[in-house]
Formats: C-alpha cells, sequence, structure tokens
C-alpha cells in the first residue's frame, strides 16, 4: 500500500481512510484520537452526543493500538466508534439514559459485538445518548439534549440519539445503535449519514438492552458506503449469493420504489426526495417502477405494537421490580399492560409478520433494489421528540436489511435520506448497491454535506 | 401466617417453606445460607456443581436480607438461587466455562432475570456449571466434571449441568438454567427435578450469553411445583385465561401423550415411565390419548439445526476473533460454518417452524394436558457426554412452555422424567397443571427422592 498524505484535520475522514493510515503506520492512533477529541471539544456544547467519555482512557487506548506491530493491525485499527449507551463496554459504565443505573463503574463486560469491534483494531471512543432504555421517542429527560448534527435547535432522531447526531458531526467515523422501530434509520437520516440495520440476527445481539426479541436489531453508522462495507466485512455478513466484483450498475437495473401504507404521513421533504431519486434513477438509465405491496402489509402497523407491548412486559420487568418509581412511564405501562394487549393478539402479530416474511422475499428479490422513505421529513424541531418511527417499524419486525442513504434536502436545507431495502440475508447486496446509488445521490439530491 | 418449626436441617426445605419462615422471622437468612453451604461443604467434591461460591459473599448479602424490614420482605425473601454461569450477576464473574473468560472479576451488571429475582428478595448464591457457552453436549472441558445428584459415575445432563445438580442434591432449592436444544429439560430429567422452559419472550434474555435468539429461553428448577408457581409469579408469566382456582382434576380430564418424531430413540427407562404414566393417570379417570403430529414435525429436526447453525455464526463471532484458539472446534465450526448451512435454509426453517406454531397451538388446545418424553432415559454413565436433545429441540423451536415431572425411575434406579408441553403463553396453565400431576407421578412413578 502506498504511502497516502494525512490531512491536518484527521477528524475528517472516514473511517476506511483513517483505517488506511492507521494501518499503514502514516498517522498514529493517538494523533487521530486527539483530533477528534479536539472537534468534540469545539462541538459539544452544542450537540452534547456523549454519556460517557473519558478522553484519558481514549488516549491510552490509543496507544495501546500505537504499540502493536504493523503486521498484527486489524482492518479497524485505531477506528473511533461510538457506542450507544445501551451495549455493554468492558471499560465504560453502561447506563441506558436511566436514572436507575448511573454510574461510574465500568461493564467489565464486552458486549458481542464489541468484542468483534475491539478485536479487529477498533477504538471503543465512548458512550453515545439515548432515549431512556432506547425505548421511548421522548428526548433525554435524564441527560442533557441531544441536538441534530446540523441545526442546535432540531432533534437528531431517536432513540440512537447520539450515534447518529456524533457521526453525523465528524466527532467519529463510525458509531453503532439499534433499532426497534426506527431507531437506526431516523437519525440517519436526520444526521445526513448511511445508517445501516442488517437482518435480524446478521449481528450479535448479546450484551444490549432488550426491548422487543422479535424486532431489536444492531444498526452501524458511518459517513460513506465504503465504511459500512468494511464493517460487513468485520461482522462476517455473507449472503449466500457472492456479491459481483464490479460496481453495481444503475443502467439497465430495474429499481423499485415502494410508498407503503403510511405514505399519507410523509411531509414535503420526503416527497420532494422521492420524486428526485426517481428522476436521478431514471436519467442514469434505470427501470423506475412504483409498486404497492400486498394489503395484508397494512398489518404491521398494529403488529408491530402488540410485539412490543407484549415482550416490553417481559423486557422491563427488572428495571421495574428494581425501581419502578424511576422508569418512565412508557415502560410503566409495558410492564403493566395498560394497553391490555393479549397474549392471543401478540401471537397472531408474530405469526402474521412470520407468514409475511418470505412474501417480502419473493417481492423484493424480482428487482436490483427497493427504495422506501426514511422518515417523515427533515428533522422536526425542538430537542424533546425524537421523532415518528412510522417507515420504519414494518422493516424492522419483517427482519429486512434497510439502508439510509442520505443526499436529499428538506424545506429547511436539512438532511433527508431514503433506504435500501432487501431480501432478508442479503445484507452484503444491499451495502454493494449503496456504494453505487448513495454517491450519485450525494451528489445530486441537493444536500450537501459540510466538512467532508 | 402461623409460625412454623424450623428444621433441624434448613437445606431439605424448598423454596416456598424456606420463603415462609424467613418472612415470617422465624429463620434467619443467615442461618438458612450457612445450612445450604454446610450441605455443599459435604457433597462439593462428589457433585461439583459449582463455577464460582464465595461463602463470604453469601452471608453478607444474607445479613442484609436479614436486616430488611418483616414488612418490606419480598416473595423470595433470603431463597438461595443457583444462577448458570452464562448470566450476567453484579456480584459475581461470568465465566461461561471458556478459557477466553475465566475471571475474577464481577460483571457489575445484572441479567434482567436476575434484577427481578434480587428486587423479590432473593439470595443470588452462586454460579453454578455449564458447557461451554452452553453451546456444546459435552462436559465441562476447562473446569471440574460435574456429576448427577443421584450417581457421581453419570452425568447430570447438559448445559444447565450445575443447576440440575445443584438444585436435585439439595444445595440450593431453585435454580436458573437456559435452553437452546434441551438444557434445562434434560438436567431436570436426570436429577429428578421439576424443570420448566416458559414460552419463548415469556421471562427477559437481557444478560444471558447468545447462541441462538430463535431458541435461547431462560429455564426454571425446583424440587415442587409450588416453587415453580411462585417463580412464576414473580416473573409476571400471564396466559390470557386465569387460572382456575380449584386445582386441576385428573378426573374427568382429556390428556394426550405424544411420542413425537424421535420416539425410536426411546430407551427402556423413558418407556416404562411412557406406560406408567398412561396407567397412573387412568386409573385416576383421565382419557387418555396417544396422538401423532402432522408428518410435517419431523421437520423440526433439520430445522433445529439450520437454525443453531446460522444463528451461531453471528453469536459466537466476538469469542471467535478474540480468541479462536480458546474456543471450542463446536463453536469454531459454526463461525466457520463448516456445516456449510446456506441462509437459504436457515431462513426455509425459521419461516416452516413460524408456520407450525399456530398448529401446534391448536393441537394442543384440544387436550387438558399434553405429555411427552423429556429424554432418551435415565442420565447415561461418565460425566463427558451430556446426553441427547432430541426429545427437546423440536419444542423449544416451537416456542412452547415445556415442564418436566420427575417421578419414574431407569432400570438403574435413576431418575427419569416427563414433560408437560402446552400452546404458547399458558405458561400458567401448565405450572397449575403440574401441581396436581406432580405429586402424582411422586408418588406413584417408581423414584423416591431422598433427603425430602
Amino acid at each position: 500500500m502506498g504511502s497516502m498524505t494525512v490531512p491536518t484535520e484527521p477528524w475528517r475522514l472516514t473511517a476506511s481512510e483513517a483505517a488506511t493510515l492507521m494501518r499503514n503506520g502514516d498517522m498514529t492512533v493517538e494523533d487521530y484520537a486527539k483530533s477528534l477529541l479536539s472537534r468534540i471539544k469545539q462541538r459539544d456544547s452544542e450537540v452534547n452526543a456523549w454519556a460517557y467519555l473519558n478522553p484519558h482512557l481514549v488516549l491510552a487506548r490509543a496507544r495501546e493500538l500505537d504499540a502493536i506491530a504493523p503486521e498484527k493491525r486489524g482492518p479497524l485499527h485505531g477506528v473511533a466508534v461510538g457506542v450507544k449507551d445501551v451495549i455493554l463496554t468492558k471499560d465504560m459504565p453502561t447506563q441506558h439514559n436511566s436514572p436507575i443505573f448511573v454510574s461510574n463503574q465500568p461493564s467489565t463486560v464486552d458486549a458481542g459485538n464489541i468484542m468483534t469491534l475491539r478485536a479487529n483494531g477498533a477504538l471503543i471512543f465512548g458512550k453515545t445518548t439515548t432515549t431512556e432504555f432506547a425505548a421511548c421517542s421522548q428526548g433525554d429527560v435524564h441527560q442533557n439534549l441531544t441536538s441534530c448534527a446540523h441545526d442546535p435547535g432540531r432533534t437528531p432522531g431517536g432513540s440512537s440519539s447520539g450515534s447518529g447526531a456524533s457521526c453525523g458531526d465528524f466527532q467519529v467515523p463510525l458509531s453503532l445503535g439499534t433499532q426497534t422501530g426506527g431507531s437506526t434509520i431516523r437519525p440517519g437520516s436526520f444526521n445526513g449519514i448511511y445508517a445501516f440495520k442488517p437482518t435480524w440476527g446478521a449481528i450479535s445481539r448479546e450484551g444490549l438492552a432488550q426491548y422487543s426479541m422479535t424486532c431489536d436489531t444492531l444498526g452501524l453508522y458511518s459517513r460513506s458506503p465504503e465504511d459500512l462495507e468494511l464493517l460487513s466485512q468485520v461482522f462476517q455478513l455473507k449472503d449466500d449469493k457472492p456479491v459481483p466484483s464490479e460496481p453495481f450498475s444503475v443502467k439497465g437495473s430495474k429499481i423499485a420504489f415502494i410508498k407503503t401504507h403510511v405514505w399519507p404521513k410523509a411531509g414535503p421533504g420526503t416527497k420532494n426526495a422521492w420524486e428526485k431519486a426517481k428522476d436521478i434513477l431514471t436519467k442514469e438509465g434505470a427501470t423506475v417502477e412504483e409498486i404497492d405491496l400486498p394489503e395484508e402489509f397494512a398489518n404491521f402497523v398494529p403488529w408491530h405494537e402488540a410485539v412490543l407491548a407484549g415482550e416490553g412486559r417481559t423486557s422491563f420487568l427488572g428495571a421495574y421490580t428494581l425501581s419502578k418509581d424511576l422508569l418512565h412511564d412508557i415502560m410503566q405501562g409495558h410492564v403493566e399492560n395498560k394497553k391490555n394487549v393479549s397474549r392471543k393478539a401478540q401471537l397472531e402479530a408474530y405469526d402474521g409478520s412470520a407468514k409475511l416474511r418470505p412474501v417480502w422475499d419473493d417481492i423484493a428479490s424480482k428487482y436490483d433494489a427497493v427504495l422506501t422513505p426514511s422518515a417523515v421529513d427533515e428533522a422536526p424541531k425542538g430537542l424533546d421528540n425524537t421523532g415518528d418511527a412510522s417507515f420504519c417499524s414494518m422493516w424492522t419486525l419483517l427482519h429486512a436489511p434497510m439502508l439510509n442513504i442520505p443526499g436529499f434536502a428538506g424545506e429547511n436545507g436539512l438532511p433527508i435520506g431514503l433506504s435500501l431495502v432487501s431480501p432478508r440475508y442479503t445484507d452484503q447486496n444491499v451495502v454493494h448497491v449503496a456504494k453505487t446509488i448513495g454517491p450519485l445521490f450525494e451528489k445530486e439530491g441537493g444536500w450537501t454535506r459540510k466538512n467532508a
């Protein structure tokens, strides 16, 4: 590998760029970490993305990584990763934005995905803010409120608030979220970054807070599709069908656009992105087709609610029994089953959605790519409501890969994305497609990333 | 509540008996804990059920519980619980019987179910042995080999080896296991105790080691069905249909016996238990009927393998990346997909089993109770193979409640159980039925518990 020039501000680098420099020894992990820390110092009072960040720990770990011989350096050597504060990290506390779990004590245990990242050389940087237990759409009630990377008066989305904002704001090149409804994709859209929720089960969930066993999925953030490819290699996401060695070609491809049954919620920004995306892809030579899902798919709205209500009873019982008064009303309501969702309704939701998963796989496999809205619109004003997950919940319960591509702009100039969705366990392919469509949308969609 | 007499050897008590004495102040938790510790001291060199047991910690916690005012004592006040060493406990290490995770450091985090138990007054006693990551049928390769509670030359079953043996041997009245194939029910049968795997998702899995997201379920052990009732109240297992206030009546009931497609594996002990159980229930006035499941249910054998192979790729990637050489061949094979199970086969297993779950619910709901074998036979000789999970895997993948009832004896006089199975989310009812059928089998099945 040839040597690259180290930029004066390494915090601007993508993960892939930074990893190459550090693996080659052209940049130390310590210098890189210092650059990110300086960026955070400059921006933290406005963005407030961190629930726990210990610069001394970061620099100590950076120096440990610098001591690794070049031939033993992993693919993520030195790359900083922000970790949503519902994921266990052995050297940092995990607080879930819950007054019950306020702590300065490290978890001593790494989540499965953190083990994998560390063993590949990642620099686990700090813990990012989350709504309480990643289970409300209300902002941080116990911590400082996090802002959108592009407007301090707007929400970064949630529940992966700090992961979306920190990555979008160039404080880290990669971060981890989780998604139960739209908690990874929505902050991706609001903060103008790539956001990837792989197939349910494709990445370990050991050591993550539990809300819904059926829906909870680890999510990945980056500012470039190449970085998602790097992460998908590290996590060994493997489709049955190998990904072609040549780039995905829009020309000659067949691309479906699916509005879904919640389309009436779409705001002007999402509607504009929708039309623009169709134009861009058509102009590039794709055959673009708007398709409707079978009527049964409308059931995903009540099914998703029933699954969360039923599984929330189980998931929050521990915290509830420990300290009910310190638990958010939403989670208290789950444990007490205030919505009065029967086990019968919960089981019907399981069985109904399970029946439609292969139906979705069949529909999607007829196209080279499928696009769908990521969010209702650009990030709304105010910090105490993280927005609406409607456009994501169905895909989460379908266990389908979903990947937000940024590039479009809303009426206030804030970013809006659209998402690729695809059959289960076609994770590599969806990243492959994003590597072509991403730069296209970023170039022609109308929103431009600052600082890149 | 009237005052009870404290026995000279409190270790003989069931959880319900011990809780009543301690809540009433008739016995201190410290005295109770000392009695259990003395029992363990006497028996540990033979049974080897503990991966971590710190008597100082146990007694310190016991004294803390004794300091709680009587009116604030929980339903499990002072009751000792053994915890399988794949479940996080804030004051004890969690080592998974893996050389990668050998540690004396507490996890600092409690699993969701441990939070619930502690908040209800339980005395978390120690960590019990497991096969490596609860994912092999081979005995402890890194720790001392655990023995069956009733024969030091025989396996206690696995993977919940120590939990099954310690409860069966009166070292603790309650213990926690997990089940991905037959890891809770089989040790239940081998050690002559009640073993309950509730509906998938009915108890939190947060903080448990992950093998299969689709199958992993927390399991509960006790020596009386009343103790399972107590635990099911603590974990708020609630059916849609309230359980009748009067006991389940065998007389006039309709009881199905299901051999399943793996019946040819049944040994003489299980065959004897099968006939004896039908006789006992018929004599008591039940209408007993042997039924066959539809032919499609035979697919559960390959489906279970495909699910574990596919999900094992994900679950063990962290440990594999961290330290492949210290990981058991089985888990290495999972990560490397040595069985070459395609994503397509994995998805067909998901969709096929999902389709049959409501079919099972319908079949089972036509009967007042359904019985099925728990294991191939009594515990086999030798400690390095924990036995065969064949009779359990289907029920685990069906997400159905399964409850082992002891009472029968094999050719060598060792215990054998049969299991109640029932529709999803009829957990309270299955415990209710066990409260009647359990004592019947224990009285007339031919195996007698020592020490009770």
